[in-house]
């Protein structure tokens, strides 16, 4: 691999992927790695077990690109075809390699097992191309060079398991790849929560021109709304900081107080950050969410220090006998479970029974069942009641199905919590509705 | 849509899917709806916000399929361009569509909000194609037909968030598909859960012969071994039935009691199933799993018809204050807050303070700190103890990251739980390494 690698395309191969058996999670891992290193990945695809669709795929994007990295196709079976098809579209012959047939047979060895003769297939090669070592399972890698749409293009085929093909592409590939001389890509992502897609895009403006470098796209996944930063371009790492710098700061200034995070950060790592810097804790009481409240917090690591645990008030019973919540709200002629009234009395009832700083409170109806016209589904109360007597009870109005409703519920009371503990109280978040007055502890 | 589609492509768009900053999940969704519905997916395609790529993408598939199914690009900012292309693709040019316009407007309003400017471009279609309406967000799905390669191909394009995608597809595009007259492909799964997917291969044996048809696959994911059936043939589909019928019964009696349902059935809706049918009720006690199984118990519609609720002990003060674990157990010198005697207690404690039928306890270390050598990250107790005096209470050695021993427990958990109501109960489970003596209730 000699050659210049400034574009790239994934190439996955398998029938389990086409038909949707299995998730393709290869692709991705791929993506990201070659981003990282400096060459832009322009497009993945993925074929059936189909020596000609293979061929043909691996010749067109040979045509565009400067390296096709396959993962897939490399095992003993008879559906296993990336070999040949790597053979075809360099126009060669597949060759039994002696020193991967000695890897192959040793792997076996070291295992106390004897090679089946169904993986001596594994060893061939194409003649003019090379086999790489697999230190974590049978296929060898292979690599050659393509010719198509009067250029040449570095191919590579690695196994497709992920325990095999990550250590093979990390030791044998990524040393060799060759980012274009002085290209630098750098991305950087920043998370809000509490505002719409497109309030966000109104708010950042120009800053969005698919011209701009640094450029800035939005995504949105489960209600979090991520602004991704991507600087490409010629010249030393530092400009690329400064100028990622730069747009990251006009960034979270369009975006204000929404901005939770950075990279891998999640709402409730964010919030037990700040739990923990303040010596704080943390309780649930929920209903509507069942546990994912709690599902959340937990999930983060060392949680424990700052999450000391919840109440599931599924029934109205648990809501009154375990939190407190005095019956006549629950019972009919009073407001009822889903009622401001009742967030707030929960998340009292939980501050004291749970021993805490702070605790968060949800109740509503995610559906598909239980709507009414007054109270239709999504309607959700999220109440927060702090040890300082401080309290924050809304109202929201959810949309889209039963998990969804349930995971905006989750992720919209720790963004309260966020903002009061971020000192940016009376924020209005995206589908609230109201506010309940009275809301202190 | 009036042709036959015989051969589909999947076009997945966004910068954040070539770059490997997002997983994506739609193409494996949308390649086993099609499928299923006899549509044979041929090819997977991923391409950046790129008006170009995209547009050069659709001309391609258009040539060699007869659907495209695109999702992503639908938003309403400037890297939203799939619009653009599949009115380049077909030649046209894009209008504005009122009733698109009308339902955009009308989805804010619902909302109480007034439809920011920016949407407005979201009303805009081909002129030769149409809007489809999208109930759960506020872009329209676009259909158009496309000429390429001396062929008409019918393109779809639906939005990328999956809660916006799934019922668009299912109520827009499922009853338009035209599969092949006269092929049947048609798919079933069962789901076991307690036994590892080589131990369950070596039970099918010959029912996974590649060339067999049904085909039985397996795919293991999050614990949960499901088996494959895959009927492909031309006939009727009576025959497709009766054979598939034959596959399952051979597999259903090689996975025996592992098996706990078949098709979208999780295990927890199979336990409230189980619970309703009995008219008991159920609660939990969780500690390492801070409140996933809940949450995987109140993901089911109507589950609060048997479950009432649980407490979330992380801390060992509310292990002690709302369970009645005695302090003496997870005190210096006791058995610990990871120990059989305490799994037993909090499920008794739960029993008493939730006043269900059954109650479930989890305590485990997750990692990744708080291993020990006696207790290593992954050592899990569960405890299921009944109203009827009956209890079991077993260790687990799960394996993986803290959110894989998490999920693991939660659903072990669940499995111990239909063991028993199934009337099953000492069945050994996979990674169970103890089982904790003198555990009635």
């Amino acid at each position: 691999m000699n050659r210049e690698h400034r574009r790239a395309a994934i190439l996955s191969i398998g029938d389990e992927l086409t038909l949707g058996q299995t998730l393709n999670t290869n692709s991705r891992w791929l993506a990201e790695r070659l981003s990282g290193a400096g060459v832009l990945p322009v497009e993945h695809v993925t074929v059936p077990d189909d020596l000609a669709a293979q061929t043909r795929a691996i010749l067109r994007l040979a045509a565009a690109c400067d390296l096709v990295v396959c993962s897939g196709g490399l095992g003993p079976t008879a559906d296993d075809l990336t070999r040949q098809a790597l053979a075809e579209a360099m126009g060669d012959q597949l060759v039994e390699d002696p020193l991967a047939l000695e890897q192959v047979r040793a792997w076996y060895e070291s295992r106390g097992r004897e090679m089946p003769e169904i993986n001596r297939v594994q060893a061939l090669r194409p003649s003019k191309g090379q086999s790489l070592q697999n230190l974590h399972g049978t296929a060898p890698g292979l690599f050659g060079v393509v010719r198509s749409g009067g250029q040449e293009c570095d191919v590579l085929c690695l196994p497709g398991p992920p325990g095999e093909m990550f250590p093979m592409f990390d030791a044998q590939l990524l040393p060799r790849l060759r980012p274009p001389a002085g290209l630098v890509i750098r991305t950087r992502t920043l998370h809000c929560f509490g505002i719409g897609e497109s309030d966000l895009a109104m708010r950042l403006g120009a800053l969005m021109d698919r011209t701009r470098n640094p450029l800035v796209g939005t995504t949105a996944s489960g209600g979090v709304v991520s602004c991704r930063l991507r600087y490409e371009g010629v010249g030393p790492g530092d400009a690329a900081e400064a100028a990622l710098d730069e747009t990251e700061r006009l960034t979270r200034a369009a975006a204000g107080a929404y901005v939770f995070g950075s990279g891998q950060a999640t709402l409730a790592g964010t919030v037990l950050d700040l739990l923990r810097a303040k010596g704080q804790t943390l309780g649930c009481v929920e209903s509507c969410t069942g546990g994912l409240l709690g599902a959340y917090l937990t999930e983060v690591p060392g949680s424990s220090a700052a999450f000391v645990g919840g109440l599931i008030t599924y029934s109205n019973y648990i809501k009154n006998s375990l939190a407190g919540v005095p019956s006549a709200l629950t019972s009919p002629g009073g407001p009822g479970a889903v009622s401001g009234e009742t967030a707030r009395a929960m998340a009292k009832g939980g501050l004291d029974a749970l021993g805490c700083d702070h605790c968060l409170a949800v109740t509503g109806i995610a559906g598909p069942e239980g709507g009414s016209e007054a109270k239709p589904v999504g309607t959700v109360w999220i109440a927060r009641v702090s040890r300082d007597g401080s309290g924050d009870v809304r109202r929201f109005q959810m949309s889209g199905s039963r998990q969804n409703v349930r995971e905006w519920s989750a992720k919209t009371a720790l963004a309260m919590l966020r903002f009061h503990l971020a000192g940016l109280a009376g924020f209005k978040m995206l589908r609230e509705v109201a506010k309940f007055q009275d809301a202190g502890a």
